[in-house]
């Protein structure tokens, strides 16, 4: 059986769980955190970072870049992530690159970071307190990308066109994260909310309702699809 | 003829500049800067982010990622940055990520907007100096880095094995950047040195080496492939 090593909170690997439920594999989950990471991990990629994909052959995919085009060239027959024609693929790429980047570094990442990770990792100057002004900006970031998920999915009923893609699986994986945490205000974006709800009711997210990460409790609405 | 919109010290576009120079692509380039973009790339791009890649058909590509993957899937016969069966060019991608990511983080964003940015936009302290304990942390960052590279570059001709691939050019896409600005301490690193007079002497980086950046004077050594 395939292993996935992975943060349970991290938007990278759960856009890989997703991608791989979608494509029909069930790996066995091994749970790392960031902060302390196993000595398998270690052993597999020295840098310690997630999510490491492993064959049954014992081969080792290293990161959600490589791993999600690896995953779409070896798994991708009948389900792509990428369909279409190379302009299709190129915008369903383009926008997983948003919320990868852009959205990773305004949003996710500093709420990431100040909500969960300072719990256990002290900061720069030394101490476990959130940076709280860090964390208000992270959430007004995340306003105006909900306008754009908001326009993006009022187009079609997914975010790159007719067909789910890539592009809704990592806008999922960070959206689900914070949804975890329960910072993102759903009331005020009801087209986001839909798209969030269709997505969150596919068989493929079933497993990301039951997480429960130890000492972060989540959201109580979070495993609800009609939230 | 094509056109690439694009920030001369970015080293994504540069990256792409020596992709498309590597598959016999010759853009015509049209200078872009991150803090006053042309009302051509805000029509193409409403966030105003480089590099846009323009076909003669008008058709426009956006980002780096989704244009990497873009060029490979349309232009890339007979020369391919992406060689090998499906686990090696996950090694490539992993590495080209690893410079993209974690190398971006680390080194060239600090190192650019505090050596070149700043200049032109104010920091969040609502001046222009640059934040000197940043650079210099960043510098201290570039070292590690440069371990790694010699690490890489040890084992083969190419970062990523015998062939030149999409890995090389991303780090020469950052490195390139970096040497322009004449950071890189060269004399420490004699095998990350001659990779990179490697690459600095294919004909794809020739349009590269007569880089002028206005108000930013390249390093001496930066256009000598023997430096």
């Amino acid at each position: 059986m395939p292993q996935l090593l992975h943060f349970l909170l991290d938007p990278f690997g759960r856009r890989i769980r997703l991608s791989l439920a979608e494509y029909g594999v069930e790996p066995q989950l091994r749970d790392e955190k960031p902060w302390a990471p196993s000595e398998m991990l270690r052993d597999l990629n020295p840098a310690g970072l997630t999510p490491v994909y492993v064959e049954d052959s014992g081969l080792a995919i290293l990161g959600a870049e490589a791993l999600t085009e690896y995953l779409e060239e070896t798994m991708s027959d009948p389900v792509t992530l990428l369909p279409g024609v190379p302009i299709e693929r190129a915008e369903i790429r383009r926008l997983a690159a948003w919320f990868d980047v852009k959205f990773y570094a305004e949003v996710t990442e500093p709420v990431l970071t100040e909500r969960v990770i300072r719990r256990f990792v002290k900061g720069p100057q030394g101490n476990n307190s959130p940076d709280t002004a860090r964390m208000r900006q992270a959430l007004a970031n995340l306003r105006p990308h909900l306008d754009y998920l908001s326009y993006l999915a009022e187009r079609s009923s997914w975010l790159a066109g007719p067909h789910l893609s890539l592009a809704d699986l990592a806008a999922a994986g960070h959206l689900s994260a914070l949804d975890y945490l329960g910072v993102v205000p759903w009331s005020d974006y009801a087209v986001a909310r839909a798209w969030y709800s269709r997505i969150k009711s596919r068989p493929s997210f079933r497993a990301l309702l039951s997480d429960a990460f130890p000492g972060v409790t989540a959201a109580s609405h979070y495993a609800d699809p009609d939230f």
